[in-house]
């Protein structure tokens, strides 16, 4: 259960051995590619027009160390909080603007099938540890430490991502944007030897699904687990369903009952479900891996959830947040405090019934902070939600409340569950596409109000994450034609 | 004001000469393409996995004469309805399954800026012909021809598309599913020589759109007109802003004030608004050519507004049904009875501000009668709901309410527009992704709301329609390794 990190385990300095060796192959790898070489940032930026311009980024760099350090954030025990942000949070790396660093994403979904998914891995086991005694992280979640809201467990499960984090960036202040540059992104194989050379998730049809209340045949109000696996070697673009079963209830090493989903990382005996095989025969899903949750520590509380996305990022479960991509967040509170989990191999616009491919996936970052003085005058001048920007498009991501933190009050993290509609996030992600033309692009409201009509498009990014989320997507070759 | 369809014109005659010469032109333009010829329509079915199966194809030829037949629709003020289906319209044109038929498609907004859009189109003249004394098309809309609710004019714009048509498929029969190619979609140029080589488009932003009661400068509640070129040479695959203007209002030629948008095709005096020349500068809006509405007539009302989309397709407004796509479709009545109107140029998923860039474009379809009793065991069997076909994908098209005029009883054509929201949409289109996968693809339930939410995506069709519209959208090499 030691991943080199237990001074207490009796085989500690082996795996100490072990793991440093590991991150070193990985280190060195990573060396060799042109990323982290002098000139590499300059090289990353010029793939594309960017909101980042040449101006911007020469201010950026002022605040850089000349030497891009590269830096790697596994995932055990130690390193990561489940279930919550946390501005309090002691960070787990702390780094410069323009460094590299990769963190490990686990998925939270890996006990359902944990033979696959965790067993034989250091870093995953000693996470999910949990005994009669004893839990690798007690906390899950933002709720009371004593179960006593819902007697769940730890956390009670309000909040369900295991967060590998926080990175701290130097000289981040409120009011500050971090460009967060997705380098890469790759599947954490699974270590169990039965399975060399293949990666699993897990998708939960769950209680907190939409369709969950509106099915059709028996046995109704069932929850449903389907385990994909996924091509760890590279060379398959798809994944394929392995078997699903239906949740039976499941009880805890600590004696509690979890009649359905209801608290994150219960193991699932397979002596107490049905598995079926051979399910979705020869179905091949597109494989678009990406982490559902990047975000920044919020301001206005000091334990949230980690499910509603808002201002800061978080949970906003975009497909599209993957290898190639870049997400501009704004900073809230010092260092900002980044923190990255809830990977996926794939997922649907609406993530509908309640989850993704959940897959445990590594990523490696570039993480740029933009000054507040900097910004004056620039596409980032007074950004406060989370953007992104692909290769061919700008978007930007609506929720039910922009910042429901701030808007719904005191009660804001349970009243936002039942608050939330299609509508309201169509509403914020249409204010937010306009800002960004008219504050970004210069246009007038009534140009940006036809550019947005004829020109962009809004999708459903998911109605399971408690505040729901509308994305508004605008190819940046529609400015092609605009003058300098 | 004749196309060569009225035999009081002075210059009838000649009229009718040039409209049948042009007409033979565009005939023979069309018979050199492969499409007509024999062989054509098994040509087409060969491009990709379609929802028609080779047999399926052999039982549709079965109801389908040996030769194919082309026809013409042209858009005069005898061959449209403006603002309404009805079972009871006199159709146009009667066809064979298998048969071609090009139709021509006025946008409502041309009179937005006649110069540019109607000024010298025989076809357009004689629709929007509206003198003091009288209206070339008379009826717009639903409503009662005195136009006693609210005082707009005849119909009371309760409806709003220039409809062509309606078609009649001889054998077409309720239960029966019309399959409506579309081979091809040109921009009607203008025909006032200034603008040779141009065509031109209007997009309003108005009322009913989602932005309106959301304006963040000042005039509030104002409604703004943009005006798009588009290349009608075909060199250019974009849009761009020819000049911006508010509405002021105007009266129309019977006397009536309009000071909102509130009547369709109400000419715009141009000495009264204040054009913008010179906006939206250098940006390309990518066109995408379709047919907001292709619909046919449903069976539950005689006079049906237009603007509401439903069970038998109308003003869906998804841009991807354009060149290329196919849509299917369930007959209510006998002859199906098609129409094509609100042509667009391009639009966004959303539609937000209440319109596209409406555009006159001519269609060229081929429709294909799959008739009930040859549809057990197919993936058209109780089809209930308009669906659409690309070469990658298949789509379906969610409403808040499937089947509105059904579902909402005596006052549905009043109440629909105070009921719609996203969130219902989505559930629809939910129901209607599930019953696909279950039903075509023989997937059962959990199977089925797996694959939904890793694999398909859920995008906003409009929300300005009245009945508003979710669409869900499944590619097809999903299914790529599926054993035959």
């Amino acid at each position: 259960m030691c991943s080199g990190d237990d001074k207490n385990c009796p085989e500690y300095e082996k795996h100490k051995r072990e793991f440093m060796g590991e991150l070193d192959h990985e280190r060195r790898s990573f060396m060799k590619s042109a990323f982290a070489t002098a000139g590499g940032t300059a090289a990353l930026g010029a793939g594309g027009i960017s909101l980042v311009t040449p101006t911007m980024s020469a201010a950026a760099e002022k605040h850089q160390p000349s030497d891009r350090s590269y830096h790697h954030l596994p995932a055990t025990a130690d390193t990561v909080h489940w279930g919550y942000f946390s501005k309090n949070l002691k960070p787990q790396v702390e780094i410069d603007s323009g460094d590299f660093v990769t963190i490990e994403a686990l998925t939270h979904h890996a006990n359902d099938d944990a033979e696959r998914m965790i067993k034989g891995d250091p870093g995953a086991e000693s996470v999910y540890l949990w005994t009669k005694d004893k839990k690798g992280v007690d906390r899950r979640g933002a709720g009371p430490m004593d179960a006593s809201l819902y007697g769940r467990g730890a956390g009670e499960g309000l909040g369900v991502h295991i967060c590998t984090g926080p990175v701290y960036i130097r000289g981040a202040e409120p009011g500050d944007v971090l460009e967060v540059r997705i380098i890469d992104v790759a599947p954490r194989g699974s270590r169990n030897p039965k399975y060399a050379g293949k990666a699993f998730g897990s998708n939960a049809a769950a209680w907190w699904g939409f369709h969950f209340k509106d099915l059709i045949t028996e046995p109704k109000e069932r929850e449903v687990i389907t385990i994909y696996e996924v091509d760890a070697t590279g060379e398959r673009n798809w994944a394929q369903a392995a078997y699903n079963f239906q949740w039976t209830p499941q009880t805890d090493p600590y004696g509690v009952v979890h009649k359905t989903i209801d608290y994150p990382g219960v193991p699932v005996d397979h002596a107490t479900v049905k598995e079926n095989h051979g399910i979705l025969n020869g179905i091949r899903i597109p494989i678009r891996p990406h982490f559902g949750v990047i975000g920044l520590a919020p301001k206005e509380a000091d334990m949230v959830d980690s499910i509603p996305p808002s201002y800061t990022g978080g949970n906003i479960d975009n497909w599209r947040i993957g290898k190639g991509a870049t997400m501009y967040y704004p900073v809230a509170v010092d260092g900002g405090l980044l923190s990255v989990g809830d990977p996926h191999a794939s997922q649907g616009d609406s993530e509908l019934c309640g989850t993704a491919i959940e897959c445990s996936l590594n990523g490696t970052f570039q993480l740029i902070l933009h000054k507040k003085a900097d910004l004056a005058g620039t596409a980032l001048e007074e950004l406060d939600y989370p953007m992104l920007e692909t290769q061919d498009e700008w978007l930007v991501h609506g929720f039910s409340f922009a910042n429901y933190l701030a808007e719904l009050g005191e009660k804001a993290q349970s009243d936002i569950y039942s608050k939330s509609s299609v509508d309201l996030a169509l509403r914020d992600a249409f204010r937010k596409m306009r800002h960004f033309l008219m504050n970004t692009k210069g246009l007038t409201e009534d140009e940006a109000i036809s550019l947005i009509t004829v020109g962009v498009d809004f999708g459903i990014t998911q109605v399971v994450d408690g505040n729901w989320g509308v994305h508004a997507v605008i190819r940046k070759d529609i400015f092609a034609g605009v003058p300098a």
